[in-house]
């Protein structure tokens, strides 16, 4: 068998991620590899955890990345949080909501679920009852940006619920950070996790995470081992924190950090505020075009997520092929549905570096050549 | 707070990983990110799995990468191949084997140790006698190249003593593949795990794991979930194989996979014997150099490994000084002796695009001029 060196054909990724990489983030991550307790790359470290507090808006001490994608930064949550036994209600509205039970579930937690239909939010009332009907509640997880749907659901009231009912949440924002508001102090959220291949315009491969103070506790003040050794925080603190020498627990993605601090730094420099606009003026653009020629969004427009646009699929048509095409004709990357939305829907990201107006136009003429 | 972007000094890695990374793999993961279906990377894929086989001297159909470090390639082997109770066997010869037995520990095995001095290989007949006392044992596992002490471990007989036993094994290849033989099928190992970050000139993040027919069976019929979704391998091969379209289970690290694409076709390039050769001719290059400055190497030659030297300190010279000063004159990394090696060693690795002429001539001549 021969084997040639791979040389991709650039996309334009507008699909849930990964979305389109900037390319400074791709030149950080080609320099040279140096060792992970280097002292210039305990400096890089300091960079991503201060810039982490910034694109969370929270103050948490324990704000770090994690050496794996966005589905080990979920389970690190769970797994950090609860012990055997714990009582914990879930609210599912898609799918990441699905795999929060499933890592429940997996642990030995002790499930309950609120569901609410795909492409709706989390309706806070709901989990009240369930908070009333469960008082020994230890936590309350729900999805922030749900990536299968394009739905938002309201962090700051759902919060707020779990607090006054005395349980910490877990929030999954991957798709959020970056692209729409996420106020984790402000909102009172215990701990968040989130990725780099979303609206930080950052390859897959690393998750990001924050725990408050309270959750934190819970974390120091364990009976029981986490299952985990890789996502064991109070291991893993030993190697990301202290103002001396850093302790050896894994070895650290080099490369991968070097992208992520690019990318964050680019989204400090250009400022959340104006990161969030930029996602909303590029969704305002791409929904008039869609609705221009014919197509419906899935979503309610009052809780709809401007970075991930759930679109219908019109009657007749197969969205595969629809798909195919694109690719093939444009080099244009859309994704598909999961789930219920399996066969009926396109998910149009427009998130980070992708959410700029040449890729609302690409995907706008694409579809109108396709669906002609 | 200002932030600047960052461009690191280059630097000789000759620690214990990660080693020096090749200008093509460098170049190879700043490529533009593509989608983690895309029908071009799904081709990636396939390549990746097979250069793998070949690395791995296998023909296990379940031989992949993971998305994370080597330690989640550790967890990955034990918790997909274990259930809680099960009885397993570990040979701890150095910090990776204790590393093995807390893994086993946090996952509710019942856990038996074999224990051997550091610096010494793992005694056969040690094994021999504690599966004869525990004739119940599912799994043994054990560490075929220790990165803590620089030891060599005899894979073949071991897994033979385990197989007359009727065990499973588990092989710590980490520091083991691409820079001296390890032979998967011929040595009858079951399941065997390593790393980017060592002989393959690639950077850390991604894990490599094979599983033999036996193995993989074991997986199948598990009564029990994996306790990590992350790492559940039933979950993940829907995304890894299948001759058609492939099923989203977490976002694959589109871009480090482009490293390690090219990082294993360089080996394929190469050979796997003339790899090893060349490991074994720089170390002997680099034993020439440092015996001739006074040196003295822990490990007896005969179960040395070429790539991981563990050299003594000399006495009245801080270890760490040394290695400092050479970081700082010379921008040369070696590393520290850790565990009860800890200030009384250095560890200096010849792994992968580290093994060079050039490399062990820096080292020689920059702790020659330190130590003067």
């Amino acid at each position: 068998m021969t084997y040639t060196s791979f040389h991709p054909t650039p996309r334009t990724l507008m699909g849930p991620g990964p979305s389109d990489v900037h390319p400074r983030v791709l030149a950080a991550m080609a320099q040279p590899t140096i060792g992970h307790l280097d002292p210039e790359f305990i400096g890089v470290m300091d960079d991503i955890k201060s810039l982490l507090r910034y694109a969370f808006q929270t103050k948490n001490a324990l704000t770090v990345p994690l050496s794996a994608p966005g589905s080990a930064g979920m389970e690190a949550a769970f797994c950090n949080l609860l012990e055997p036994g714990d009582k914990v209600i879930v609210c599912i509205n898609g799918v990441f909501g699905m795999r929060q039970a499933e890592n429940v579930r997996r642990m030995g937690g002790e499930l309950v679920t609120v569901e609410d239909d795909w492409g709706t939010q989390v309706d806070p009332e709901k989990l009240r009852a369930a908070l009333k009907a469960n008082p020994d509640t230890k936590v309350v997880s729900f999805v922030h940006a749900e990536t299968s749907t394009g739905v938002c659901s309201d962090v700051a009231t759902l919060c707020g619920i779990a607090q006054e009912a005395g349980a910490l949440t877990i929030v999954d924002s991957v798709t959020a950070l970056g692209g729409i508001e996420l106020a984790v102090d402000d909102w009172g959220a215990d701990v968040v996790y989130s990725g780099t291949q979303k609206c930080l315009s950052c390859p897959p491969g690393i998750s990001l995470i924050t725990f408050s103070e309270a959750a934190a506790e819970q974390v120091k003040s364990r009976n029981t081992a986490v299952q985990s050794w890789f996502l064991d925080l109070s291991l893993l603190m030993a190697y990301w924190e202290g103002d001396g020498a850093r302790s050896y627990h894994h070895t650290a993605p080099v490369n991968a950090m070097y992208g992520l601090h690019e990318a964050l730094l680019m989204l400090h420099e250009e400022g959340l505020e104006n990161a969030w606009q930029r996602h909303r003026s590029q969704h305002a653009s791409l929904v008039n075009g869609l609705e221009g020629i014919g197509l419906e969004f899935v979503v309610d427009a009052a809780y709809r997520l401007p970075q991930l646009n759930v679109v219908q699929s019109p009657d007749g048509v197969s969205e595969a092929d629809i798909r195919k095409q694109l690719l093939a004709e444009f080099n244009l990357e859309i994704g598909a549905g999961l789930g219920v939305f399996a066969g009926k829907v396109w998910r149009i990201g427009l998130m980070g570096y992708a959410a700029r107006s040449e890729n609302v136009q690409l995907c706008v003429s694409g579809l109108r050549h396709c669906l002609a």
